[in-house]
């Protein structure tokens, strides 16, 4: 299984359904994107978090399956919880429990294959918390192994860092994620940049923000202005995307590799 | 709009929300692409029917679009009901009531921009009725103008036309599915075609069957043999696929050519 | 069980539970008249898709008991996916997620009997496809075979045929269906017939249409017109209801004959 | 409308749309009977609920319109809440959640005409309590009158009297339903009566017990013995019937007149 | 278990998960208070019938292990199906459906105890029907047998006497609640009580009525005027209330006792 | 307001509904307390997350109050989504969609008063991706500013610190959530300690881990070892668990008061 040189076979929906059960064993990873159709500002792409997750996550299960583990794509879940986005026009979302729903049932067919490991590559922030819901899901009804993790190299929402000017608030259509789509997908972004907007009086507080701190809260992203925008796209490059999306790869493909010999306690 | 010249445009998800919502008007028509994940024979991929779907789609979008009609394709909806394939390893089906759901839930985002009109391209026969019940929702909860239409030229099934020795009963990896698989993808077609398998008797009943017959009847694929096969392979060949890509994509383009002008009463 | 002379017997719901225990085996059929309560424009009653239902549904499991058939006719589900209709007072109508659920538990009850069978016979086109769908899980599910068909003897809407001059469009409330019911309830139609209300526009259209065509559309009635008629039911009459009644009951006799001796594939 | 000389106009389904919709007011009241198809001992057709319950309903209908009142009759809900009888064959039971979804959809629909106040006639102990719970969801949500009531004289389960040896626990398929359906449907009881199943351990206790008792508790109806009966129905007759029917109608129709004039405060 | 010097391990919850499973016998019996947050008037505070439940069952527990009977008490469910007082600030309510799916869930954690045996105290009078309804569902679904009745000594709604000038519809807020919680609680109480309403009209109806008649209907507490009082709080003192409260108790203990030696048929 | 005698006024359920009516204004904070009933090894009580919960909210509302916040507590909501100890004997879980939609109804009723603001403090790990779902609902469907924590002093998880040697895995009934308890509730405190249950081996991976590491996992308790303790409670004493929850009290008012001021953007 580690021949670099077929990368088709790493694709579960190229197989056919024999070949496929042919080939799956215990040892067998799913690997499903996940990602969301929504406004990221006026110069992304709507598709911008499907976009990520899906080339991060074809970057590293090839990687990982030239590395000798036996890793399968699946096709990319496109439509996401964007509930924070619903007023924005061009944005496509899924209700939580639609979404949490779908990938139960995502879940439920891989558990009749002979995998019993499947990983979530996510490129939406507004996913992360449903993913992790699901994980436990997986595990308790169908005895999967199910993990899940940002295509980018962070913790929290999307992954992606930004630039310390963005107080590590550049959660959306910032300076990361504008340049990963600059590396990505130059033709999609638009050279007029949006200005900063980065809700300084939040991240100056001690207790409440977006991530790593410990109050969450509730918010959808026009209560920080009209552009949609959260952090600072301004001096995004495709160079520093192509590093972040780099980061991205390594960091999924190692995780897939620490999957792979993952043993419970 | 009617610049052939710029075929990206044509993609809802590639613009940015702001930029998508100046795009829009009263006119403008918003394609959905719906496929599946499902057991296909031991000689076509699971996806298929995404596949189909999604081709069929996009250069049917692209044609209309260069003939002047403001059309949008939007990212397909990969996973489908495949009740009728759970059996297989391989399948990964979703609940009706969970597309149904998914597919509301597209509409009603769909329904937020200035867009009024919204398409399903259908590569699977087991989403037809969900369609046809789904349109009818958008109509009445949002507005929409909603239409369905199979990936092929038929008007049942996937709508892909079968030899006459399949008895009309050429609708799952039959001649004309494997037929449209090998012109579009030929790497991912075995070349060990299954044996024919035409349920003959219920061909040869008078009021049941599966379509433009009378009395529709439950059953999954394996109620006709292990192979899951519905139809005859033998003798598929890409440049009949290409003959039957080509209707399927003139079918739909001149499809949504009426739905421009489309006025009910 | 070919004793004519023993209708009553033929019903279900007028044995006890023990008594239709020992009647049953696996070759019985059970049956389920599925109507609506819905607006049929201002001359015909607003029960009359459920009437179509059960009389044609009584009279077919009437006549297929006396040819040696083991059918057994359960209650009528009257209340129907009338969605389309929703505008009009005097419709009672389910959600299809509701109408759909219920006749899964009915089919849950029947599949805990003896009988393997089950058949839908359905007098009100808005219904077909979600028995359609119905018959998938209940085959799946309940390991069921599970039939659908329309009360009248075509495969499409309500299956009642309509005037030339109705161009394939009088699927509700026209020259058919009236006809139909001024043959089994003429004290329910009203002398002022409507004038006709036949979608001319759409008749002419290629693909998009009302059955048969191969392009669906989401409608509701009062997109047509005020009265709710699509279809033109001037000149009909009594006569040509009986003749239709009677060919939708042969269809049915026949095919619940063709369902006794059905095996799949 | 006091002329008892016009009951079809008693039917709300036999009305088309807009004459029924003429014919409506503020003071009109819809009723609705609600059955059940379930296991009534050896000796009782599974749909005896069903029965009583629309035969009440309409004779009380009819005396009620015949005194003046604005009364109007729907079609009968069959299939009911009957998971106490679900290990019986011949049952067919609804989930409570699916019927109660059901009766406020037929509210909703009530609720857009001019009728404000809907009334549901009930043959089946196991709806009692769901009855209840629907009444203030219609009031709640649609703003609609909303009653319920047995079929019998009773006030609690399906209220038809017991004789005394039963011990106030003739409340299935004992001395008073078994009367009421030999003068009903004659033909549908079988000669050969049960014996007597009355759980007298029961009637001992204080609190616990079926009706009027502080304790409930859950039961299904083989908790008490193989057949289903609790009560007695041995010597059940016809006369007994006819009295307990007439009290039931006459109860009925002179609720539906208390409920005419009915205010709140 | 007889040692009423230990009331501390009555309660299910101060337990480990082990000490707990090692304490459990089949003869154990599971009490769950259930209560509401909702307006009682302008005198009383809005957690009035959880207080009730949660007072009455722990009293009734401790008397009832006490005398020997292997009891436990799981904390209160606070939060009730209050729909007949969503329009007064404060109240905080449930949808039935949800509170009947939280309740099938803690029952079913309860049957993967060795307790088979469940006992619902209600403090609320809008808990009743969806308690009788859970009843039968943990007794199908999970072979419990479940019992539910009022914290108070009667039999419907919160069970608590009222005065006789209330006519029996002292059924909110009225005489003997305001007593009840003026003796468990008089710092809640406001010394300004609201004046008595009590729907006179409805009392003196033949059959529609609160409890203990045989018409139900559906009523919001705004239905009978502004307070949202349902019976006559003037005269209600501790003393009363302590010898209601007195009731409530010995009815709940003596119910145990007789659930404690409950058998079926 | 700011009156630190009244402490009963902060528990808005003590409040009849039109005091709390007059008394809340645009400024008030809701909090409710969100437990679990679950196994917590041998040594701690099942209702550990509850108390804690309630314990630090109450403590933390009352200093809140004291220094001149607007702050109301509501009643616990003790049952949790406890799924992943589901196995133990003595855990009572909800699904985490009937708690989702439990506390979104519960957000609904806060919604109609004065009060926008809500605030969950949460003393079970299992809950808080839920809640963080939450609050995008909240805000998104009724405009309230909701926010979440852990009623400990972190970020993830229950919030509580561990030991060193606990390797960040401390996260049930460990060092912390032990010594928590053994002051909080000492006398249901086992004095038989379960040895260490540290799974060392995920401790080590650089990816995947409880809290804080990139890559989520779903797990049952019973993943690491029959105890179902995850951490090491050896050495737990109630000086430590004084101390944590002191500082949970502490972040708790202290986030109440950047609650207070909040502003977005």
């Amino acid at each position: 299984m580690s021949d670099p040189s077929a990368p088709a076979t790493r694709s579960w929906a190229d197989l056919s359904g024999p070949a496929l059960d042919a080939a799956l064993s215990e040892r067998s990873i799913a690997v499903v994107p996940v990602g969301a159709i929504e406004h990221h500002g006026p110069h992304l792409p709507l598709r911008t978090d499907a976009l990520i997750a899906e080339a991060v996550a074809f970057a590293a299960v090839t990687r990982a399956a030239a590395s000798g583990l036996d890793v399968w794509l699946l096709p990319t879940v496109s439509y996401g919880k964007s509930d924070e986005h619903y007023w924005a026009p061009g944005t496509v979302w899924l209700e939580g429990t639609t979404l949490l729903e779908q990938l139960v049932e995502i879940g439920r067919s891989i558990a009749l294959t002979r995998a019993r490991t499947v990983v979530f590559v996510n490129g939406h922030g507004g996913n992360v918390m449903l993913l992790g819901w699901l994980n436990r899901e997986l595990r308790r009804r169908f005895g999967l192994r199910s993990f899940s993790m940002s295509a980018g190299a962070g913790g929290a929402g999307d992954g992606l860092e930004g630039r310390p000017d963005e107080l590590g608030q550049g959660i959306h259509a910032g300076f990361a994620e504008t340049s990963v789509v600059m590396h990505l997908a130059p033709g999609l972004v638009s050279p007029d940049l949006p200005p900063r907007n980065v809700p300084e009086r939040i991240a100056g507080l001690r207790h409440i923000g977006f991530n790593a701190k410990p109050v969450m809260f509730g918010w959808t992203s026009d209560d920080f202005g009209p552009t949609g925008v959260i952090g600072d796209p301004t001096g995004a490059n495709a160079a520093h995307g192509r590093e972040l999306f780099e980061r991205g790869v390594a960091f999924v493909a190692d995780a897939l590799a620490e999957i792979d010999g993952f043993v419970y306690g």
